[in-house]
């Protein structure tokens, strides 16, 4: 059976690991083709070696990586520091671990925050399905300006 | 045969992989000499490890990444290490990735701005041919003023 | 036996390896399941490749690597690239590396300072060891704004 | 026979790896100890991978990597990924990669920016030369303010 | 016999690496438990391959690598990439780089400036030896605020 990584944070305000593992549970071939490897780590400068662990030890062919940056310009850096981690993890393990950030910086309402975060990893943790078992979801929607857990910008209008 | 990989993201506004694709199917030699594989990832920072795929996976003997970053700094931070991972990625691989970035922030006027996006996907298309067949039109253009996508700058003209 | 490595600095006004070896010298089965190493190196830009020879030489199966970042601009630039490091060395040898950084920038406050020091490096063991020996502890904690060294935020109040 | 590679882009407003290979071509035991073999690449973003690929595949001992960033912000953010990539490269091969990067920001007088460049470009072609066979050389030079293309600031005076 | 590297450049204006090489002349053992290795390089930048080149060619077990980044905000930049380079080498080779940056910024007057330089290396040299020989010597300091070239800040003092 296939393997796909989930990985979070205790920082996070919200459950964004289990978010994901609900939305892969609702998908085909759930619990038969693949099944959900779950980690949480301390914060998101975490992530990256978590990820490769996920893929080289416990053989997951594809990781979602999700955190939290906080508000200030000190986690900002540290977030930056985070995704050059993830970035790196990848290009050397040759294995797509999609970054899954939330900015708390995004959206200041709470409702709405939660609503952008819930959305985000949801439509990342179907990212990761279709890059496994559907490419061609992707290839359909190239350059049509999909964003994850706000509304699509959709293809640029030209005259 | 060889093979060329072009990677692009359903982020962008504009199908830049059909662009480059069909640029190339415009070169000598396509399906006989070289053919094109085809990749579309999320967002731009999953262009450095699907690159190193369609390299050791796919066997291509080079790379066009194409990505469309916006217009916020958060964007650009983000863009920053899209080019690091691709960056990393041809270090790595030891095999040429075009990185093809057209910023949002670069021209406000759509029509414009397509324009742009077509003329340096497709001029980076035929680079990463040349870098392939023929390494002598480079050579003769070092030093040239090259642009990809606006009018050439031309050499320095000194008195 | 297994170990546990600690490192960190005579450039930190504080002993912040102390803090993380008494810490963890409180725990269940210190000595017995596992013993803790002490390195010391000069600043914090000597703590990645520190933590890589307690992986690599010593055997440690995790590292918690303390450094104190100075209040100048030139400090944080210096953080920024021991950050870089830490990630490098995780990302490179598959451990985890726990970053403890505490900011002077911080708190002013001398006493404050010390306690959200002392807070900061004690919590970050009791995560290093519960990485190892007790991962569901994190698991339960998964998105419940858990802070180290400071009141945790808990998860986001939502309608 | 050994090697010395020259790679520089098209980019540039100046044939700066013909400066490289004229200043080589002047230097004892050229064409006799050592051969120049010489590339040319779209932008400075590729320089990174070329030297690593005149390294490894065409057995240069040293190269030169030659670039010229042009002036605005985005450019000064991509010559950041470049040097970043040939650092890289260098690391990564235990190879002297010098790089050569006549910033555009520097000299806004075209006569002067091109003898700024050609002075640059033909003062590292020497110090390449210098590291694989006079290392003596450069020993001689330690702490003595040597500058490439300009003036040499000199030794610091101290009463 | 041991080794110890020491690197510096021709751009700086004091000669660093014969500081390091002369303190370290009067530790114990010189000469007949280790022998130090001189190399001078161009600029910062070829600091790093050349750390990694002491290591691996020449056998050094630890290099002071000096560097001077000029007064500019493009020397800060420059000085970013020679610090990742050397921090990346550090990594990947598993033996520590002193890094030793006297930044031009400062110290304005220059014989203060260079006391500032003279004691700096001359610290960091005695701490290449003790990482080597007597690290308990580290060990001894941790949190003492140890400072490289000026006044030590001591631990903090908390009520």
């Amino acid at each position: 059976m296939d393997r796909i990584g989930v990985v979070d944070t205790m920082f996070a305000c919200i459950d964004m690991g289990s978010i994901a593992e609900r939305r892969l549970s609702e998908l085909e071939g759930y619990g038969e083709r693949f099944e959900v490897v779950r980690r949480t780590v301390p914060g998101f400068k975490d992530l990256a070696v978590a990820a490769r662990r996920l893929i080289e030890r416990d053989g997951c062919a594809i990781v979602v990586a999700c955190g939290m940056p906080g508000g200030a310009d000190l986690d900002e850096m540290c977030a930056h520091e985070a995704s050059q981690g993830i970035m790196m993890a990848q290009v050397l393990t040759g294995t797509h671990i999609l970054e899954v950030f939330v900015h708390m910086r995004e959206e200041s309402d709470p409702d709405k925050f939660a609503t952008l975060c819930h959305n985000r990893v949801a439509d990342h943790a179907l990212n990761a399905y279709r890059m496994l078992y559907a490419p061609e979801e992707l290839r359909k929607r190239a350059g049509q300006g999909i964003r994850q857990g706000g509304e699509d910008v959709g293809p640029l209008a030209v005259r």
